[in-house]
């Protein structure tokens, strides 16, 4: 855990969020601007800064966040409907938070490009 | 394989592609539609039709893919400006071909919301 990171204190509950899931692993919670009716973030429960800092021992561990994800969009009622996953990663990519996050968008139509 | 899927068919090697990537798992190539000026797919060899799809026994092949991923990014020159990924589910998120794909996109700087 990393004391600075809002994410971490998320996890810990330090830092009080609308949560859907957690596991030992993983936890999801609400987006606080939200850009879609449904919006949650699922991050991984330790500090990673960004997909740009994985390492090949971080492999089960992206596996286990995206089914968690699955579930997460089938509890929120996405899967019949669908639903749009995005991660951003540096300056390019529009991260805001340094602490790896899956946005999970859904519950209205989502345009082409993708910003 | 599907025989009638396209990705599959791109995996085989029967349709062509600028491939920039590819192990006995995960195959990565140029969106023949760029959004970005880089602009990439990286998909599952095997053929899974969507992350609605995903199965608990799937989960090493996501993990496999995404670090694959980052290699991929990096190798495009983009690990230090940064990258956004993005997934498209079903008919609200946008899904185009019915095979799992995972879009590698950077190159400029990402707009928000994300569609």
């Amino acid at each position: 855990m990393e004391k600075d990171c809002i994410f971490c204190r998320i996890v810990s509950g330090e830092i009080p969020s609308e949560k859907v899931y957690e596991d030992g692993t993983v936890t999801a919670f609400k987006d606080i601007n939200p850009v879609a009716p449904v919006h949650i973030l699922v991050i991984p429960n330790r500090h990673i800064p960004s997909l740009a800092h994985v390492q090949e021992s971080d492999r089960e561990l992206l596996g286990h966040l995206l089914v968690a994800l699955t579930k997460v969009a089938t509890s929120q009622g996405l899967d019949q409907r669908g639903y749009r996953v995005v991660v951003n990663t540096g300056q390019d990519g529009g991260q805001a938070v340094g602490h790896i996050h899956f946005h999970l968008l859904g519950g209205r139509s989502m345009a082409w490009p993708p910003g």
